[in-house]
């Protein structure tokens, strides 16, 4: 029954941890409300959350939930559902019960990337967000964020602009919506194809002890979460924290080291193992195979088409030089060329010919291997 | 003889892989000169080059060479001298000579970091540079570069303002200061303890085939290499691709990947397995054991005595006016801020702000940039 989880869900004291716990003893939110004072008081829960359970006292809202969550047209998710996200299942401490509106089944059916980072943030990481949720977007991937200003809702309306989808996770109830200013995105990300989640009950308000919680969802519905700007104590490093632990990939945007809004980015490329960014490729080589691979064009295919950003920032022309050719020519995908080898069959001098190399690696054409040996690129 | 061994780098075609190639054959420059004509051209060196040295066309400048490096006051080192730089001496084509003005021997005993970057750089790039210069200088490393316009010039000069030491390694003979107007650089350098270091004989103009056999002259003196800034086809990533073959630590400082001149450094983090540096004590940690240990403060100890960056960045100096702090918290170190941009943010009369502005520029807190732009300093 949806109103016994609905009802679980929305009993204070029994958070995603004790609801676990619940659910490892007694298997289902049914069984739960099945259960003796002696068998819940064996779990350690709150005395109070114990004596609401075993009162039903919060039946009556629960079924009242049910059908304002129908009116407001939405939807509700039980964990043991067929439908529920299977990757936030597979999560620690996946919430029971999820609060969705819109077209959750369509987002949450494309790969999903989380694109996060500070509320307060510069202008530089509002762009990069923007830019990096748009290109996420335009294939095909769903942006999965935290609907908070700065970043976040930077990270929506880059989605939006490239028409593409985008899930907003919310901390406070889906009938909610906080910041107040942001009404005018909940309706555009309603509308144009994407969704609200939220685990809180309807009219949850914004407290900041439940943005953890919010935090966990992002990742736990994305393949990777990109941290785009966060400050040295920064919510979105803990988000980063959450998303590591979950197996996610976890990626972050550089940025000057002199700018605090970096600190936390840059911190996490250098002592946390995250994965830097500089364009929406660095993501998409990171997923899963099957996913990368129809992300990612094959590297002589439409090469034109795929522009890089240093391409998009310095309109560099798309053309090898000569001597870039002909370095390529004389390189192939299975024989290793010693440098020594190609300074004699280029002519090319040392700096033009390591110019050259360099050039090609960056455009990643080629690849180098220990000891100056070189081979072309798949 | 020294002679030899400078009349054997002055000579056209000779260069490190010949030169290496001769020395590896005949063990010394005076047994090259002893070689018969047959056994040269064995070797494959171009034609003139032997003509060059069977006739010996080239030592009355060899031997002129040598007395006007004395009247410099400099040095010609060796490579089989026991005062030639052991750490160059390792590299895969050490320079058979080396020039060197000023006090290269107490610069060289010290741990060598090279600090190097594009010519064309930004503020921030700059200021980057400086303050790891410094930092670094501070602590009794010696900091290399290379002299050119932008980050190079940055670097030498925080390694002076530190009071440290620095040493300029030229493209150019070390009686040649290229760019101009870096004279009065090369004389601060020598007066501080620095020293010039050149593998060029005396005269030899800026030719850019010449820079990258510089280059490995810097990553090869030093236990590491920094680079700060570094646009997409930039000579500094040659000698981050050089220092990695020399198997040297290679660093990177992180910037906006909206930024041309981080377009190299992000990548060299990416891709290329380079460390990311957000403050000195980065550089220190990769450092061989017993160096970092004498450079880092222990993991526990006087953690208040060591300002985090983002400290240094936002505390304000005290003994301020009310109207200093005020202007110094509207200016940051990157992006310069215009006279006009201040007045309105101020809203201080441009008599007060003129004042304040003045005021900190004398205490060194800020910078005035051409155009009635302000930065702050580092």
């Amino acid at each position: 029954m949806i109103r016994d989880w609905v009802e679980l869900n929305m009993t204070p004291g029994i958070g995603p941890r004790a609801a676990a716990k619940l659910l490892e003893r007694f298997g289902s939110a049914e069984a739960v409300y099945k259960a003796t004072r002696a068998e819940l008081e064996q779990l350690r829960l709150p005395p109070e959350a114990v004596d609401t359970i075993i009162a039903r006292d919060l039946l009556p809202r629960a079924e009242a939930e049910i059908t304002a969550v129908k009116q407001l047209g939405g939807d509700i998710l039980l964990l043991d559902d067929g439908v529920y996200p299977s990757s936030l299942r597979e999560i620690y401490d996946p919430p029971i019960v999820l609060y969705v509106k819109g077209a959750w089944s369509d987002c949450l059916d494309r790969p999903c990337i989380g694109v996060v980072g500070s509320r307060r943030c510069s202008t530089y990481g509002q762009n990069a967000a923007t830019m990096l949720a748009r290109d996420l977007a335009e294939r095909g991937i769903t942006v999965v964020s935290g609907f908070a200003r700065g970043i976040d809702a930077a990270a929506h309306r880059g989605a939006l602009e490239a028409g593409g989808r985008t899930v907003a996770v919310l901390g406070t109830g889906i009938d909610e919506v906080y910041p107040r200013d942001h009404k005018k995105l909940a309706a555009e990300i309603l509308d144009r194809g994407g969704a609200l989640v939220s685990q809180f009950p309807l009219g949850t308000p914004p407290v900041s002890e439940n943005f953890p919680y919010r935090n966990r969802i992002i990742s736990g519905l994305s393949l990777g979460v990109v941290v785009v700007e966060a400050a040295e104590n920064s919510g979105s490093l803990i988000t980063a924290r959450l998303a590591m632990e979950q197996n996610r990939e976890v990626f972050a945007v550089p940025g000057n080291i002199t700018s605090r809004n970096s600190f936390g980015t840059n911190y996490l490329i250098k002592g946390a193992g995250a994965k830097l960014v500089q364009q929406w490729q660095d993501i998409a080589a990171e997923l899963p195979p099957q996913i990368a691979a129809r992300l990612l064009p094959p590297p002589f295919g439409d090469k034109k088409k795929e522009k890089s950003l240093a391409d998009q920032l310095t309109l560099v022309p798309r053309g090898l030089s000569g001597s870039e050719t002909l370095v390529l020519k004389l390189l192939t995908a299975d024989v290793p060329a010693h440098i020594d080898a190609l300074l004699e069959r280029s002519k090319l001098s040392i700096s033009d010919l390591t110019a050259a190399l360099l050039a090609l690696e960056v455009r990643e054409l080629i690849r180098a291997l220990p000891g100056r040996c070189f081979v072309r690129k798949m």
